[in-house]
């Protein structure tokens, strides 16, 4: 991963659950860095979220503060202390106002966090933190992770070069809006705060939006991006619309670094074996292709079919028929990677069982539904239902 | 099970996937037999289901054909064709029209149903019915299900007693509207077909529709209702209205043995070792409160934590959260059984997990959630989600 121009970042061991784990991440950005976000449509979110939530109105930011081990959600006042609490020790660790301190919090959800055990690591991290970091920070935010989530792009802005990094944390509780507990982005671009909200917005919609774990939503889904400005020194212009034409190869890319850290997403779901893509064609609209694919991709018996290596189609019929989607039974067909399995509502006169079950060995298995309705497509992203994710969710909390 | 005067039943095996399995049940009604019906809302409805759906406006039943081993779900023209045949049979063994004749198969779905087999079969199923064969049937129906599942009560109608039957067959696929793959109720009360749809439709709301497994909507869901009036002959008044004031205690009981079967459905989930209750209160209307309700109890965090033996109540925030209904996270209050563990946003002072833990080993957990908005309450039914489930499913087709 490069550095980016006009950030630095440090991760250390705070002691939020376990003693000697590497639990939180610093980032300290140069002054002029803008900010926007995306959070959990949760009605019950995280502390944190509402303080991020108001503070990117400001559009501005110089620190960015995540651990892990505690989601401070659900907390009450006590909640609100805590990052009240925390953004005031970054603030003076980074010598700017609390206001400008961004927070993220991951782990589990009722228990107080104890911030204090944040006191004198913030000084810390901040003279310790160097641009090249980014790998050190994405093991940071990891939880039930089993890879940490990176990616990286560069574009062009006028005839300078800018870079465009991203660091993620998912693995459970993955629904769209939002579709993951954390991510970061991170640009040395000059772009304005607001320009920066329309791209993320635009930009989540057919990449963590479209990913699903096991349909349940976080209180503490936040992606946040931050663009420093510093590429301005080397003659990228300053962009102040997202309208603004010169943001096209940028725009490209930065949708290339969101697409890839859901893909990654999707991959490690808790438990998951296999990245499963389903794509749903011939809808009456986009909307409604997303709706019966979130639906197959949250179905624990399409989903458990996929890690028993099943073809097994019937359950896809039953996911597109329980969606309340418009669909007609007699016009749906269905592949199984390159297999049509089923036609004109029955299943396929070439249907050879063996070639479909060798396919569903792979590790990534695509899933396409045509409706023969009209011209809506959507394709999200989700993993197969194992064991692994009952054993794991049957005990996080010990 | 006591007899229900006015009909007789037999099963048999026809060979429907295997060998020398029981896996077929006809009930034979006497003539003058009413009918009613409820069944999935998916769009992707079964061959049966769409057959019952067009027959039971004509209100009259004179047979019922179940069948395991292939739903006959997503089969085309064959399906159709498969239903007609079935239908003629039976109408040839019953001495009746094939419009009143009921059907509904549940297993695979996408395979010919090889309805040929059933030849030969319906005669002498015919010939050996009988009045107290219910818990043959009940068996006769299962398929992933542990045990089977039988319901019965009586009421008063005018000064006649009057009984009502049920069986029903669960496990998997289950989510309201409807609730259950197949449950068929017969009572000797003499009801009018439009009389006992009200009953019917009614009746589902609270029971059937208020169990859910996996979120799952089968194709195939189908419940019957069977009134063969036989007790007019010992002086029960026949009821053509619904609103009829007499029948007020059968309703009761009606509604009793639906409840009853349906909270048999959700014992008996697929895997599951627990049964859930969970009971929503304080929302600003029953609806809001079903949504938040089948909120938790389809999410499968909190049905692994529930799994697990572990009171996490974060996850059962989560699930309010990510209702879409009205919610205030700081007037939230959560109990588990007895035991209060959130209160106002944020955790109970007097919480002390050593008595939460030891509440969680029980068999049946209650989980209450109070909103603080409105007189909104509901209350539904599920089951953990072990991996037991997985494994059932993950295999289902070998």
């Amino acid at each position: 991963m490069p550095a980016i121009a006009g950030m630095r970042l440090a991760t250390g061991a705070a002691g939020i659950k376990y003693k000697g784990r590497t639990d939180v991440l610093l980032a300290i950005f140069d002054e002029g860095t803008t900010v926007a976000g995306v959070f959990t449509r949760s009605k019950c979110p995280s502390a944190p979220v509402e303080w991020c939530r108001a503070k990117v109105k400001g559009g501005k930011a110089r620190a960015l503060v995540v651990n892990s081990g505690n989601a401070n959600a659900f907390t009450g006042k006590t909640g609100r202390e805590a990052v009240t609490f925390t953004a005031k020790l970054a603030a003076q660790a980074a010598g700017c106002k609390p206001a400008e301190v961004f927070l993220a919090s991951t782990g589990v959800i009722g228990e107080p966090l104890p911030a204090t055990r944040f006191n004198g690591v913030m000084e810390g991290l901040a003279r310790k933190a160097v641009p090249d970091a980014w790998p050190d920070a994405a093991n940071a935010i990891m939880t039930t992770d089993t890879f940490p989530k990176l990616a990286t792009a560069q574009a062009k802005l006028g005839d300078a070069t800018v870079t465009i990094n991203g660091i993620a944390k998912g693995a459970g509780m993955i629904a769209p809006d939002m579709a993951t507990m954390l991510a970061f982005v991170a640009t040395d671009a000059p772009i304005a705060a607001g320009a920066l909200q329309a791209l993320l917005a635009r930009g989540v919609t057919d990449t963590f939006n479209a990913v699903t774990i096991d349909g349940d939503t976080s209180t503490s889904d936040t992606l946040l991006a931050f663009a420093t400005g510093a590429a301005a020194r080397h003659g990228a212009p300053k962009i102040s619309r997202a309208s603004d034409p010169r943001l096209k190869d940028f725009r490209k890319a930065f949708e290339v670094v969101l697409a890839d850290l859901a893909e990654q997403v999707a991959r490690d779901g808790e438990g998951a074996r296999k990245l499963v893509e389903v794509v749903v064609e011939g809808a009456v609209s986009k909307r409604s292709a997303r709706r019966i694919a979130m639906s197959i991709a949250n179905s624990p018996l399409v989903k458990t079919a996929i890690a028993g290596e099943d073809a097994n189609w019937g359950r896809v019929v039953m996911a597109v028929g329980k969606a309340g989607e418009p669909a007609d039974r007699d016009r749906l067909a269905i592949w199984f990677g390159p297999h049509r399995v089923a036609h004109k509502g029955a299943r396929d006169g070439t249907y050879d069982e063996d070639t479909v079950s060798a396919y569903m060995k792979a590790p990534e298995i695509t899933l396409r539904v045509a409706l023969g309705l009209g011209k809506g497509r959507d394709r999200v992203l989700t993993c197969d239902l194992t064991e692994g994710y009952i054993a794991i969710n049957a005990d996080y909390r010990s």
